[in-house]
């Protein structure tokens, strides 16, 4: 992790941005409890909007980290899942997800106090 | 987590992107081992820029994670160093991190995959 200009280091920071994408873990998170098809995922995440959900899941399936499975009903069923490897990034996100929800408070009273500085610096 | 459009969802969804951000994690890290001034960070994080750092160093103070210190000798001296919130951010961190370097062989050969099944859908 040294040096982000090589391609290993270049791989985990792209991994890492996405992985902190807020979207990102609210999916991998809600696909956790098991499989969804597209329009249960939308209802469960009312605030994305379908454009966004799509690339998602897309950015997900491509990372090897979702699998998408297509029914060939009328119309075609699509369910996602997470594979073993989307399994096994529940962990960490969990452990990142519920530092930040136990320290919100904390962060929200640091900008607070923060912001009245500097105003008060720029009023000086 | 289920709305991010409610204000601590929404102070989750911004933590979770700064923290994902690469130059967070490689200052919080680096900082992991003890204090630093600026100009140690810039060679020990040798691909971000003067611009970069600044930026990422301002937010984690605003957020209360990084201390500055600032000795005034002539040059000034200022020193970064975690603050326990920023401590305690480094054990999810170093999780989400090992995650990522574990399986990036797992996910570039996921994404060769993914891309080579497109070539051939759409030659088809």
């Amino acid at each position: 992790m040294k040096d982000p200009s090589n391609p290993v280091c270049r791989t985990i920071s792209t991994l890492l941005s996405r992985i902190g994408d807020k979207w990102t873990v609210l999916v991998v998170a809600t696909l956790g409890d098991g499989s969804r098809r597209f329009n249960e995922l939308r209802r469960e995440i009312p605030s994305v909007s379908q454009r966004m959900l799509t690339l998602t899941l897309r950015n997900l399936e491509r990372d090897g980290l979702v699998k998408r499975t297509v029914t060939p009903t009328i119309p075609p069923r699509v369910d996602y899942e997470l594979t073993a490897l989307g399994h096994s990034l529940l962990k960490p996100v969990t452990a990142l997800t519920e530092w930040a929800l136990d320290h919100v408070e904390q962060i929200h009273r640091a900008q607070a106090s923060f912001d009245a500085e500097l105003d008060k610096a720029e009023a000086a």
